[in-house]
């Protein structure tokens, strides 16, 4: 058989029956099992770790919500559902994912109202100079939106929701839904990993083994199986086969979960996979965001992005089309040392030419970039990459200095986005996009909003609001 | 059961059992047909249309080998193995196909005689003007060996043998193969469409339903199935999930069997796919090669690549990493209309400025650019691009023109690099890496010795090459 799946009548006798089994414990997994919970379905939880929380946990915990959520409102903010969903379309959606996109924009605010109602709390304050609020501020700037082109396409309005603490908020997130779960009616077993997929001949999944300390357990789903274990940046073979350019980042944001095991075992199922090259590559050279007055400039010593675009539309400008080969060019008025992530400086020099020199750029390249840009600069335009025109100043006044960007050397962040290609009710497809009975999945596991490009909170964001749909649909589903 | 594979119990009778199944009669078809009946093995080929040769026969023709073949040397060139293989690394290898590229190397040689041995003619005639010899010239430079930085890392050597007519080569090469075939003890069964692969519960794939105008034949294979079906370059769904960016190239390099069929029978069977999001992008604007002397800038009016790099090169730059917006600039020196592709001149100006405004581009960017290159140009050098010094000349007498290589507007050429993996021996894996018992591939339904980039005859190569090897390990397999 192929790895990973098993037949039926292999199986002597099941250990366990119940009507719907969710693989994983993080966000995506949790709102599975209290949705399919909620329904009076007998669920039942899988986590291969010795708790739940996995790379939630350990995430900033930003969740991309708006339309006009209370929490965006409470902090004065306008938004829509249509604004939501131009934003998302142009950034991250494209003509396959267009129905995710839309019922995610329409449900935003029930979902923000879910979340507070699984007891997630959010401060009604906004934080204005980062997308990653070091405060215990609730909402934050987490994309794009008020940078070109996306400005000129969208009312932008900030969606980032953070849990209120201070620091990186998942863990709060994760504590608060692991506590929800554990006061819903679904079981959780901690220290089961999911090994194979059980599948009839006709290719309906009824069920998983686990090992739990290397016992095998055969656990039978009456009604459905939720695949939601993450996605696969600790996985060297798969980042091989898919994009080992993301192999040389230094921060793989992941739990030990994250090793692409549920997404092989629907491959092995004959799923469809999605955007298996894409990851979210974030670049946080411009926090605070003084430091977007700067331009970066590649190995040409050419701009190559508006800097004050989205931390991870840089890292995907400087990894993906760059080759990670990247500095962030300042004068002395912009300098600043940020306090995280610490930025080593590459060169200084008195004049542009000495810079590129110490940078080892070609003779010429920075000092014609640099002109360039202080010519519309002094006007405070920026024809060129339309950077917004509170960030366009003259970079005039030695000493000039060089923010090290590239991969080899400095903090890109990386996680992947591709996965198991779902509907919209979570159903896990076949290559030939019919419904795999009985597999359903959410999370980085599948392919979610994001088919490149991405905005903070967009994770967490699709795995609790389409993980529900999923919970939802395998627990309504008629029994095998 | 999931769509495209059925259950030998779902079978009646089996209408027809041969040892080897081959699926499709393109390059790698005929070849993976030609070695496994040569082995004694009673082998038939199943194509969808009403004769073969597929889109290698609608292709330049153009095979990549190297090494001091018996043409090479015909034509006085030296190669060797290493230098191929270290070019091929640099260009499109990766850790995970370094072994079918060191294999592809050193099987080179005798892999040119076997093809003339089958009846394929190549005129020992050099012809150096361009990648596609509109001659019946035999050899060419068919990637970027003399560019930078490839001149620095291999030895170059032009690789490019084409099969001896005028125009294009790949009808000729398929008439040759195809006639071999019917030369062969090989039977070869026109207007079957494989539509199901028949997968035992133990996964081993043991035959094929094909249709015949619209008849189920239910086809056994005692030991293996050799898919070489092609890429998905025609089926728009694929595109979507996998590279929307190519929809929009007019110029699609495809017979109409390119419907990534065969790729998704093989994911329905639990088989892995690499390099999904990979395609050959050909920009043919720097032909004659006279035109390399121009410069390729992009919307940012910046330059982007060296331009005497292989059009595959350009392409791939100019689409995926500059959103296909590109322009080749010329003065009046450098200006030649080429006979094919035609190109069409999207503005033409006294000065820089005036066809810099022409274009629309940012006020002083394409000024800049060529002051810049025009600076390095009068020592003939390019330090930015590093583009080889025959084709560095300042670009400064009027009027300046430029040809648009827009993707909307102009001509590129694309088809898709990624499909099915497989060993070097041709069989198909799953998410796992261990074998699907049975089931074999070779062309572009696999992926092949492109992990990204390319050079021109490199499909028919690795297709032909691998295609052998594939057809020789299913013939060889012990009978299920």
């Amino acid at each position: 058989m192929t790895t990973g799946i098993c037949r039926p009548e292999e199986i002597r006798d099941w250990q366990r029956e119940v009507d719907v089994i969710v693989v994983g414990l993080g966000a995506a997994g949790a709102a599975a099992a209290l949705e399919a919970s909620a329904t009076g379905a007998e669920t039942l939880v899988l986590e291969c770790a010795s708790g739940g929380g996995g790379t939630s946990a350990m995430s900033g915990g930003t969740i991309y919500l708006g339309g006009g959520t209370a929490l965006q409102k409470a902090c004065g903010f306008e938004d829509s559902t249509q604004a939501m969903f131009d934003y998302l379309m142009a950034s991250v959606g494209d003509a396959l994912n267009e129905e995710k996109v839309r019922l995610y924009c329409e449900g935003s605010c029930d979902h923000y109202d879910w979340l507070v109602e699984q007891g997630v709390p959010f401060n009604p304050v906004f934080y204005p100079d980062s997308g990653d609020a070091p405060t215990s501020d609730g909402l934050v700037w987490s994309g794009s939106e008020q940078s070109y082109p996306y400005c000129e396409i969208a009312a932008p309005a900030p969606r980032g929701h953070v849990p209120a603490c201070e620091g990186l908020s998942g863990s709060l997130l994760m504590q608060k839904l692991c506590a929800a779960v554990d006061a819903s009616p679904a079981e959780v077993a901690t220290d089961h990993r999911c090994v194979e997929l059980v599948q009839e001949p006709d290719g309906s999944v009824v069920g998983v083994i686990a090992t739990k300390f290397g016992e095998r357990r055969a656990i039978r789903a009456r009604r459905g199986i939720v695949i939601t274990t993450g996605g696969f940046i600790l996985d060297d073979r798969m980042l091989d086969q898919h994009m080992p350019f993301v192999k040389g980042v230094h921060l793989r944001v992941a739990a030990n979960g994250d090793d692409g095991s549920g997404i092989r075992l629907g491959m092995a199922a004959g799923a469809s996979t999605l955007h298996m090259d894409k990851a979210s590559i974030s670049l946080p050279v411009t926090e605070p965001w003084g430091l977007k007055r700067g331009i970066l400039v590649n190995a040409q010593g050419q701009r190559f992005v508006n800097e004050d675009a989205y931390y991870g539309d840089l890292g995907e400008a400087a990894l993906v089309h760059n080759d990670g080969h990247a500095w962030l060019i300042v004068d002395d008025v912009i300098f600043e040392q940020p306090e995280y992530p610490p930025r080593e400086v590459s060169a200084v020099g008195e004049t542009p030419i000495e810079l590129e020199r110490g940078l080892g750029l070609p003779e010429g390249s920075l000092e014609s970039t640099l002109a360039l840009y202080n010519r519309h600069a002094e006007d405070k335009r920026d024809p060129v990459f339309h950077k917004a025109e509170q960030y366009v100043q003259p970079i005039v006044t030695p000493p000039f200095g060089a923010f090290d960007c590239n991969v080899e050397s400095s903090l890109y962040g990386a996680f992947t986005l591709g996965g198991l290609e779902t509907d919209v009710d979570g159903r896990i497809l076949d290559p030939e996009g019919n419904v795999i009975p009985g597999l359903h999945g959410a999370g980085r596991a599948t392919a979610g909003l994001s088919t490149g490009g991405y905005a903070s909170g967009l994770s967490l964001g699709d795995g609790t609001f389409f993980g529900r749909r999923a919970g939802r649909t395998a627990a309504t589903r008629k029994p095998g």
